[in-house]
This record gives structure tokens, sequence and C-alpha cells, in this order.
């Protein structure tokens, strides 16, 4: 049925031969990956990120977890009742198989489903380490055109997380309060968010390539080679090699152009930047601030136009602009600001930001869904929007909810084989 | 002569008419997304990294800027000089068209470019805003099965910036020193970095979808959305709708776990992580601790084995394992968690991230490029390695050093067309 071409097929869009009952947590039909079967066995975010992307795509991804959940099963934030947010929010629109990977039988069922045939399947998206790791040797055996991509701390295989990359590529070192003794932690795992989405990227670049040559990949992607890129990217390793010392902090400033924080008289923050010249002539006509510094230009023989003397005088035009902000409500900032096209934003705790999106007229990209095992849950839909819509959100699936259905559907076990893996346990059903 | 079925081709990893000699800056033949053609009208970091990525697993694209460069032409760092090597280090492998798209022939001459025929061609992305932006419309009519991503700040269409979002969804308010009267910024734009590589997926999914029923898109991608759904896919707005006041504050100690930094006697400084139990494990055993969180545990009727205890008591596990890397050197502390397999990394500046790399036996994700107008560059290549192998890094080109080429080779203009077009400042070559 999948060696024919697939153009103008009226089925690419379904899930195949699964139910199409769906309950709501499936990729709803018309998506552009419509038709296409991910199998995920990773953990934590990177891995589960971007496939999760996918699946907000349309692609029906089936995430393999150990029986009872693994590392990241219970990871906070949780609810009272002990369920992860965090998980349930990383992994919406999949299915969930619970599998006891250390067994062989454990392992056959998830190298049976990583190597289904047909063009759209035969993709698999692992960070395993150990004994649990399933290789591309072992999958690509069973199924030559198999396109795998594995998520990793560091190419030479060692274990790293966010936080511990952070450190090492120097992010940590120039963040923060020029004042402090030490380097400053994101909160943010950036670098887990960014792997995700260049695995998914990597998945569908190897899947374009099969789909014209028959041929499959195995891409390897490393959490630090993706933070040492990045930083790369943005020119700061060229500019440490030249400079040859580090970087000093700049706090809250932006770097090479005029940016910062400053205080309303209602004890609110707003983040003001000045990046091109027209921003750069709004802020100054806003604040009626022009005058000022043009005599300031005269006085230091400055060009204020030029985004380097900005940033070299930041500390005095934020000195200059300041009370203008600190003399203003964030209400009376916003309407100038806006009014005079600015470039800005205000600062915001998270529950502001559910108030925000909740309070708008129209569709945002947070919406509330009905999370089973735990109850309405503010929920991020795609940010792509397509043909000028966002698509639906849904939810995450509980712990081995499909393990039955995947076993029968997709794998074509019996009821009584599938019954003797439940008894061995091998596999699981239900749970959180 | 690519209405032909592409696969088997010989030539599907060829820049198409282009000539083959290619100046050291494009990318290598055979790799995923090679005969992929894309033209970017981007600017800063979101669209040009996330085309940067396509053009490092194969794609060609061509990156049209003003007249001159645009916004971003100089931003910092720059060499002594003034080139940027943020611009530099965002742009290689492409091929650099010069155009004045405030002009009518100017904007035909992209449309034309974005819409040429051929299946794996059609593919457009932009940042564009005002006057000079080419809509979806405007292609479309051209060639009605365009794929076309269209990066923007706001979904509402007001401008943002990384720095302004990370402020607007919550990620400033809980970086940072617990001590922090002000909220921390992110140095790193790690949403515009996210945001690129999300247009990329999106943008190859829509391919998918075009190989598959011969329909184009049109993708709209809002930085703001993009932020807002990386906090909210990590559980963070679902725990602040629950909680209903911000989180406090946890400097540098990862969240729901085990995670801190420590200093060494020389004067160094590590992140240690233990967010599995065998990590807490070898964790307590190099510190030689394990009776003391024993004794603990007991004394406070706590089970440092759940992830969510250590969390709790962090500052007192901080405070008992403290001394020990306070007592030893970063090697000392290198060589003894390695040893142990202790879960952590050291803090470095971004001059010893270059030294690091540039010791390495093998090949690392950084090399040595020869970037035209700077020198000898330390660059990225791609983080994602194919068949176990890095791909090679390449250079970005000088603004307009493709123009000619472009015109002539894509576009089929004569020499007499592209000097008119030269004389009446309609494109540009050569500059920086």
């Amino acid at each position: 049925m999948h060696d024919e071409p697939l153009l103008h097929r009226a089925d690419v869009c379904r899930p195949g031969t699964m139910s199409e009952v769906a309950g709501m947590n499936l990729p709803a039909q018309g998506l552009p990956l419509g038709g296409l079967e991910v199998v995920e066995c990773a953990s934590f975010v990177a891995g589960p990120s971007g496939c999760m992307a996918l699946a907000q795509l349309g692609a029906h991804v089936i995430r393999v977890d150990p029986i009872g959940g693994g590392s990241d099963h219970f990871r906070w934030p949780v609810t009272d009742d002990g369920a992860s947010l965090y998980w349930t929010a990383l992994n919406k629109h999949k299915r969930s198989l619970a599998v006891d990977l250390r067994s062989p039988e454990g392992r056959e069922l998830v190298i049976a489903l990583a190597t289904r045939p047909g063009r759209e399947r035969g993709i698999f998206v692992d960070n395993g380490v150990g004994r649990a790791r399933l290789s591309y040797e072992t999958l690509a055996a069973r199924r030559s055109d198999l396109i795998h991509v594995h998520i990793q701390g560091h190419a030479d295989g060692r274990p790293a997380v966010d936080y511990t990359v952070n450190a090492e590529v120097g992010v940590a070192t120039v963040t923060g309060p020029e004042t402090s003794a030490v380097p400053v932690n994101h909160v943010l795992p950036a670098w887990d968010l960014l792997a995700g989405m260049t695995a998914a990227t990597g998945l569908l670049s190897a899947l374009h390539r099969r789909s014209l040559t028959g041929e499959g990949s195995f891409m390897e992607l490393a959490l630090a080679d993706v933070a040492t890129a990045g930083v790369a990217n943005m020119g700061w390793l060229a500019e440490a090699e030249r400079r040859g010392s580090e970087r000093p902090r700049h706090g809250n400033h932006m770097y090479g152009s005029f940016g910062v924080d400053f205080g309303t008289v209602d004890g609110r923050r707003v983040m003001v930047v000045a990046l091109t010249e027209g921003q750069w002539m709004a802020l100054q006509k806003v604040t009626g601030t022009a005058e000022v510094f043009r005599s300031l230009e005269t006085a230091l023989d400055a060009d204020l136009t030029l985004e380097n003397d900005r940033y070299r005088l930041r500390e005095t035009i934020a000195a200059i602009v300041r009370p203008w902000f600190e003399a203003r409500t964030l209400a009376q900032v916003t309407r100038e600001l806006d009014e005079a096209r600015v470039l800005w934003g205000p600062y915001r705790g998270m529950p502001e930001v559910v108030d925000v999106h909740r309070a708008a007229d129209e569709p945002t990209v947070l919406t509330q869904v009905d999370q089973p095992g735990i109850g309405s849950v503010v929920t991020a839909r795609s940010p792509l929007r397509i043909a000028g819509n966002y698509s639906e959100a849904g939810a995450a699936p509980l712990l081995g909810e499909h393990t039955d259905e995947v076993l029968s559907d997709l794998l074509g076990l019996s009821q009584a084989e599938i019954g003797r893996l439940h008894d061995h346990g091998v596999v699981a059903s239900g749970g959180r």
C-alpha cells in the first residue's frame, strides 16, 4: 500500500491502520505531516520536544517509556497529586507505549515498531544510553532505509544536561549582573529546546533525502555541540578568539546596541530596545530627549545613530531616559511607547502571562486543554500558524495508554499474545 | 527538467544550473537537502540561523539584502575593521544578492527568484515588514504551490526582539541570583535561535506535504509565540496557573532536583547535577558523604533518592558537599568526578572554549574557516553528524558577491540587462 505513489492519495493524512476514534490527544487531520509515523525512545526535553513539534504538525508519534515511567516522568513542576505538568506539556498528541526495554522481548517490540515498512514509517528518535539503547546497526539490519536520529550529551558519549553545557560553552560566565562574583545559570533549558528542533529538522531532511534516493540516515546530535555551535553562530567565539580575554559582563544591557530595562513609578519594569536608527529616533522623541542627545553627541564627539556608539554610551543614555520611565505608570508607558512605535516589552511573571492570554479576544498560542489525570491545563499550541490559523492543542497520553492499541493495530499481535506480554511484565497499560 | 521523478536522478544534489566552481562557501555534495533552493529575505538571527541550518544540510540558500546591507549587517561583535563576525557566523554557505527592494524592479527580481519553477524550488523565508515586505499573496499569484515561511515579532504584527519577549514570557523574572531586586536578562537570544529551527522544521514539513499533495503553504511564526510556547512546554505556565503567584527565584539551582555550582580551590567553578538516583549515588560516593546523608534523612524524615526532596533540601545538600569541591583544584575535581561518573561540567569563558576545541585530537563541532574580508575565523559546523561524521564548515559570502551569478544563472538575464540594473541602482555587487 505504501509503495504506491503518494501524490493525491486521499488517505495520506490518515493515521494508517489506527482507530480513528482518536481520543482528543491525536493530531488533527490535514496537517503537513499527517501520515508520518515516528517512534520516540527519548526522555527529558530535547528529544520529546522535537518529536512533539512533529506531532503538532500532524505526525503520529509513539513514545516508548519504561514501565512505571522513566527518570523524567515525575519531573517538576507537578500537581498536588504528584502528576508532572512538565511531562504532560512535553508529550502532547503522542501515543504512549510502556515497555520493559531491558527484556529481549520488549526490545524486539520496539525494534519491530521502529522498522515497520512504509514510506512514511521507519523513523526513530532516541537518546538511549547503556543497556536500554537500541543501536542504529540493530535497527538498520531490519530496515535498511531506516531514519534514526540519536541525541546525546557529548559527541564522545559522555553525559551532559543543558545546565552543564550552558556552563561549558561560556554563556553562564557572561550572563547576569555586572557585579556578580559567580556565573549565572539559565533557568530556561534553551539548548535542550534548540536540540529538539534541530533533531526535528535533521529528521525531516533525512526523510526528504529518502524520498528522493531511497536511502536512510543515521544522524547524531550532541547537546554540547548544539550549544557550542549556538554561541559560535552568534560570532562570540570568533570575538573571543580575537580578543583573547573574556567579554566583560554587561548586565541587562543588550550587546552592541542600546537596550536595557527601566522601572516605572508603580513598581513594574520594561525592556526597551533601540536596535535600528528608527527605533532610536522613536525613543528620543517619546522621552523628549532629542536635544539632550544632540548636545551630548557634540560634547562627546559621538554619533548615536551608530549602534556601537549607543552601546559604548549605554549607561549615559540610560541615565538620561530613565527619569521619563520612573515618572510614569506601566499603563502610561504602554500607551506612549506604543503610540511612538518604540520597540519594547513589559516584564511579566508567569501568572500574568497566563492572564494576558486568557483575556485576549482572538485565539492566541495558548489555550486550555482537558488533560486526563490532571484536569484543565493551560497549554501551548504549535507556534507555527498555517494559512493564518493556529492548530488545535491536544492532551498528553497517560503512561501506557496506547500499549494494547499499538501492539494490536500496528504490530498485528493477537489478544492472546498481548495478554502474555502483560503477564510476563514485558509491557504495561494504564498508570499515570 | 524538474518535473521528472527525482528518485535516483544523478543531479539531485547538484546546485542546478549554477557554476560548480563553487568557491568554498557552498555546501558539499551529497548532503540530505542537496538540490533544495531557498530564498531568504530575513535579517538578524531567527530567519538567517534557520536558513543556515538548511544550508549546512545541503540546501542552496540565496540570501537577499538591501544594497549596502541591512540593519544587521554591522552588528556586534565586529573585527577591528568593522566587519561583523555575527553576520558572517549566521550566513555561512549562502549566496548573497544585494537588491533595492524599495524599487519595483528590485522586488520583481526577488519575486521571480522565489517563484522559480521546480519541485525543489519555490521556497521563501522572510521577516519583512512595511514597504519592503513581499506578501504571500503576491508570490503565490506567481507560483500557486509556493512554500512561504514568514517570521514576525508578535502574531498581530507588532515588532519584538528576543530581549523583549524573554521579558514578556516571564523568564527574566525567574532568572538570576535570589537576591536580585530586578529581572535578569538573557545574553543568549535563545528564542531567536529556537524560532530559526522552528521555521526550518515548518519549511521542511511544508515541503513534505507539497511532495505528496502538490499544494504549497503559508506559515507564520511569531517570536513571542515561540517563547510563550517554550515556557508553556516546560509546564511552567500550568504551574503558574495553579499556584497563582510567581515561582520564587532559585538562583543557580536546577529546578525540582539537585544541581548547583561550586567553587574550586584554584578559583574555578563547576556545575554539578544529580538528576537521577544513579547520579545522586555517584555524587555521594565521590564526596564521601553517603553516611552524612543517611543520618540527615533520618533527622529530617526525608528521602533524598526522591528528586523533589533533593530540591527541597538543596541548600543543605550543597553546604554538605561544598567543602569537598573547595578543597580541590579543577584538575583534581575533573579526575575524581569523571571516574565516579558524576554528571557535571566546568564553567568556562569563551576564549577557553576555543582553546579546548583547538586542542582536541579528533574533529569537533568547531573548525577554522578562511572568511573572505576577515581572515581565519573559528566557526561552527552543523551539530548534526551524519553517518558518524561532521560536515564541513564553510564561509559566509561577501555582500552582493553572487548578485551577477544569480541574475544570470538563475534568472537567465543577459549581461546587458544585468548591467542596466546595476546602472539604475537596482542591484549591486561586491562590498562587505
